[in-house]
């Protein structure tokens, strides 16, 4: 969703299929095998309802489901990591970056390989925090508990001088304020929602021909979910600012 | 998980297989709806396997899914929720029970009416706990984030002079010490997963053809998973308390 809204605010004339596939995540915790699964039927839904582009707006379907995605589609496939991972390559001065993610992103090393191919003289601290994840579908975005749970996620990065931290995750973005006292002003927070939306706008300016604007400000934007609760409908209109009207399928 | 093992531990010799939808997992975040049909399609699987009676091994599934299963499938469908909920009754002394579950189990409000059906004078005092589940997966048992947790949830039960607290998801059963801690020794607490192994005991000795022991100590016990990764296989070792061989299917 955090996907969602960004492409809103940079491309709002721009008609939008949304499906978050609440029915069963997390991803973050599972297997490669079960998350390729997965993007499979969440990317043909997609297209069968008219997406002539997709964006893969998870981390951890990005970072072990792409590859395959490319070969069994036949449309442009942006995903949220390799964005990300060039923003840190721009920013960082001294060369370290950090990577926060769920435990399938960090165990694919997805981001140390896109990095460190393009920079081998660079550092990659990465550091999985998996609770992330439920404590901002929870709403705790402020709770003292999560602010000591970050403390302990992000401890281990705070001896390694990095001066660039990902967040790897696109329910990190909930969490930034309290990611950003924790580590310091001094470490730039990537944010893989914000980027993988600028990488689109680009696409769209060199490709125009890719996806056409209607035109409508969100009046072609539709959000399908494949489970629908009180707590989703609450998490969807704190991201988006507003009550969304969530189809479920 | 905690269900097997206590089915284990109560009756060694008969067949057990078991099937953990670790692919789909949590359910007690999802909707009724999403629930019920992925309790159809489980059980399905389980009979199929060659299952003659089938144990609902979850609170959540048993709250929500326990009717439709028994309209669909015409085997003998236990579920965790009633001996869990017979057993408070047993237990307290001055008829105030608390539950402690999921969101679903918790809104279901199917430990309440089971209790005040047969007992309409006793106080049921319910508290949705979702964090606890990740928790558990994470293995933090003996954090003290996960003590706070526990805390702040606990805390509205504190002051319910309840002297019966019901564990009402098969999770819990790994964080009784603190939570024993937490509510005070004078609160007797009540374990579903245990519970529910002793109601088929009872049933298995009154009913002694409805599942034939082969006498063979775990020699027929099959456990299948929808997903397999590291951190299920160590939690399954941590509750059996031995290497478990998971079969991914």
């Amino acid at each position: 969703m955090t996907v969602a809204r960004a492409v809103e605010q940079l491309l709002p004339g721009y008609p939008l299929l949304y499906f978050g596939d609440i029915a069963r995540t997390p991803y973050g915790t599972k297997s490669p095998e079960t998350i390729i699964d997965y993007s499979l039927r969440n990317t043909e839904f997609l297209l069968q309802k008219g997406a002539s582009l997709i964006i893969i707006a998870c981390n951890t379907a990005s970072s072990v489901a792409t590859d395959r995605l490319r070969q069994e589609f036949h449309v442009p496939i942006i995903e949220v990591v390799t964005p990300a991972a060039v923003e840190a390559i721009a920013c960082t001065k001294n060369g370290r970056i950090g990577i926060i993610g769920t435990k399938a992103t960090v165990k694919s090393d997805i981001y140390r390989r896109i990095i460190t191919g393009l920079h081998p003289e660079f550092k990659v601290f990465s550091q999985e925090c998996p609770l992330l994840v439920p404590l901002v579908e929870e709403d705790w975005t402020n709770k003292r508990e999560t602010k000591m749970i970050i403390r302990r996620y992000l401890h281990p990065l705070q001896n390694s001088q990095i001066d660039t931290l990902v967040l790897g995750c696109t329910h990190y973005p909930l969490l930034k304020d309290l990611i950003q006292a924790r580590i310091g002003r001094h470490v730039r927070l990537i944010d893989s929602s914000v980027e993988a939306a600028r990488h689109l706008q680009k696409m769209l300016c060199t490709q125009p021909d890719l996806v056409k604007p209607t035109g409508a400000h969100l009046a072609d934007h539709i959000y399908y979910v494949s489970d629908l609760t009180d707590a989703v409908q609450h998490v969807a209109a704190r991201i988006f600012g507003r009550p969304m009207e969530l189809h479920h399928v």
